[in-house]
């Protein structure tokens, strides 16, 4: 057994107790729970663990951490978790407390374990461990823990920026773990992800509903407006987005990294029947359509009456969410724009109103072959297995380091693919606990060696 | 004064009682109220009143009531109402109530006193007063008065065909007293009304919803698939139905009674301020659109996360609710089929399912030009005016006296516009229901004069 497993064996114990301490501290950034508490016993935690210098940043919404420990090189990176929660939901739907950590058929329960408390403290855990058997770090290490990821990180974009010329400004490659390993349980390395531009349309053809009796032909149903519309931002017999501009940087040719799909596992039985579909498209087109195409989805719509049977109205107002997955360089501002001018007659007549739900680009990292290697090569070595994923179908706000910090980003994510995070039953299995902190000790030992 | 309304005016206390009673016997329909004593104090008011004979009819819900009064001639004339109402509603929102009869601004105010309660007494006080006056009646009377009108008549036809050979076998006429006056408080004869096709589609795209970014252009939105789907039935840029057959038998040309349109009376900007609209069409465009063209109206639309902000889901289920009035001949039958026919493939393949939630066809009457003369001739004599409506836009069930007793039909409501029935704060008008016996008792003395 390599030292730092023994290490870790030999400290689990008390690497268990850190872990049942952070995620006992409610910390639901939606609820204003006892974020203090929380991110507290994290300063404390870096300080006495890795002996770091912790500064408390204010934003306009809750504080977010930096943590820095100084290395032996000039070498600087940057670590990046969360310390807040989901709410913890219908406390019947779940099988234990989601506020006490619950060791249970080799998994950990609780709220938060898998999204992000475990993955960050397996984070401080293999640093930690790296200390302990060696003394000091071969480079700076910096981590930038926020409180409002489950808020859609709105102030992120902010604190990066004021961060940039001051306590990150060492800063040359950032690592971001949180998300989910694949579905066979292999630990991944993620190059990318797909942005995301979500926006509300309102529909209104009247101050009031009308009877469809004494108002019909008269007065247009604020349904038949929002329909009439949404054929103006999409085809729907060719599935394409009339938006001008839409596509506008979405890769094509050499720039879809068909080598690293073609060595994606894909079991398109379990995977349609997870999605509940009949049938998904083959290998190649599923990975290119999740990861290299944009999306128009209908996330909802609603409009009138929606109870049960029929209540003879015209409805004067209506409504429907979009959101948009975005790819490559697609950019949301130019998408924007488009939208405001293929609706403009009727933003400006009255009858459409357009809300902003959501706006994250999608992001590309520019890390190096060599340096894709590496991180293949130490997880590899910590978990025994290595999947390289190109594009993360879902959206993080990883824009902030390769735009705002101007960095490359590499996702690494720890908890298992069924960890139920933002769901009842959240858990992270304990292999992946400490396989994360074993991967966190080789990032360090291995990364610029 | 003519005698008449000296009689009426003599024993209006009586009068005013009888009303009271009938309106403080809750009979919501929908809630199986005090439906047997409802309909055994209308019986003994039909046999005391006007010497009737009653008979109980069954249904398949609540029974009806037959009363049968003979007359000295062979002619026979049906009067339809209903003793159900609605349910009270909100009880905050009214200002007295709704179970008790309050005269209050010369109005009265209790659930049904407008519809149909107090039009209905009206209606037996007017042929009391005759009876009174004349001892005997010039022709046959019967009345059909139903339990479910509320309900939506859904064994009405049932009923009315079970007696076509036998209780109401003789009628030659039927005149239907529901509904409102015209806003400027003018008495209507009314000689059709539009019908109703209600259904709802329910698309289907999945098992279950799916992640947005995880399941983005792999899953197909069902409200994405709805939208296709309505494109098939409607062309939203000519506003126009695609359903094959849909339009046949709309009025064309001379069937449009343009004469009757032009004396129809018709403010502009009353309408469109109650209406909640910046503008409407101009009379002649108004009323045919009201009256002579079918509509296709979204009444509901429901979909996915219809919340505040966004939820990044593919909803894997969505629903519209349409309402279609029909005009002239047209034909649910035909236009069903059409619907089914149209959307053959998606009903195949499961991603489409139909629920009919109503199906009245429209009802022009055959009444003579000499018999609509006759009508508005009472109707003017008994209130001082009368305005004579082609069709009425909305919908209610009098097919059943046309296509299935086979008799010309005629609508004379005599309540006033703003009744407000089905809402808080339901009312009739003192003078309306007084106007409401005048007309009922010049009706007998004229109609076959």
């Amino acid at each position: 057994m390599a030292q730092e497993a023994e290490y870790i064996k030999a400290h689990y114990s008390k690497f268990e107790q850190l872990l049942t301490q952070f995620v006992e501290i409610r910390s639901v950034s939606n609820a204003d729970d006892d974020m203090t508490a929380c991110i507290d016993f994290l300063k404390t935690t870096f300080e006495k663990l890795l002996n770091a210098k912790v500064t408390l940043v204010k934003t306009a919404g809750l504080p977010s951490l930096v943590a820095q420990i100084n290395g032996t090189s000039n070498h600087t990176v940057l670590f990046y978790g969360h310390y807040d929660t989901m709410p913890g939901g219908t406390r019947d739907l779940w099988e234990t407390d989601p506020f006490k950590l619950t060791l249970k058929n080799a998994r950990y329960f609780g709220r938060g374990v898998g999204d992000n408390k475990g993955q960050l403290m397996a984070q401080i855990l293999g640093i930690y461990t790296y200390i302990q058997l060696h003394g000091t770090l071969p480079f700076n290490v910096a981590f930038l823990v926020e409180g409002e990821e489950e808020r859609g990180s709105v102030n992120l974009k902010t604190t990066v920026s004021s961060l940039h010329e001051t306590l990150l400004k060492q800063v040359e490659l950032a690592v971001v773990v949180d998300g989910s390993i694949n579905q066979n349980d292999e630990h991944v390395v993620r190059l990318g992800n797909r942005g995301l531009f979500g926006f509300e349309l309102i529909t209104k053809t009247g101050e009031n509903d009308n009877h469809s009796g004494n108002a019909g032909n008269i007065m247009t149903s604020a349904a038949i407006k929002l329909v009439a519309v949404l054929r103006k931002l999409y085809d729907f017999d060719e599935q394409r987005v009339l938006i001008p501009n839409f596509y506008q940087g979405v890769p094509q040719g050499k720039e879809i990294k068909t080598d690293l799909l073609e060595a994606l596992p894909f079991d398109k039985e379990q995977i349609s029947s997870q999605m509940g579909l009949k049938t998904i498209p083959d290998k190649m087109e599923f990975y290119q359509r999740l990861m290299y195409q944009p999306t128009f989805n209908i996330a909802g719509i609603n409009g009138g009456y929606t109870g049960k049977g029929l209540k003879t109205v015209i409805p004067h107002q209506a409504n429907v969410k979009i959101d948009c997955r975005l790819v490559g360089n697609q950019n949301i501002e130019i998408i924007r724009k488009g939208l405001e001018t293929v609706l403009a007659a009727e933003i400006q007549s009255g009858e459409v109103s357009i809300n902003c739900l959501g706006a994250i680009p999608p992001s590309t990292s520019d890390l190096s072959k060599s340096l894709i290697d590496t991180f293949a090569a130490i997880i590899k070595k910590a978990t025994g297995s290595v999947v390289i994923e190109p594009v993360m179908a879902g959206t993080v706000p990883n824009y902030v380091w390769t735009e705002v910090l101007k960095v490359p980003v590499v996702t690494i994510p720890y908890a298992n693919y069924d960890q139920h995070n933002h769901a009842p039953n959240e858990n992270m299995t304990k292999k992946d606990f400490i396989d994360g902190i074993k991967i966190s000790y080789e990032l360090v030992n291995s990364l610029f060696k």
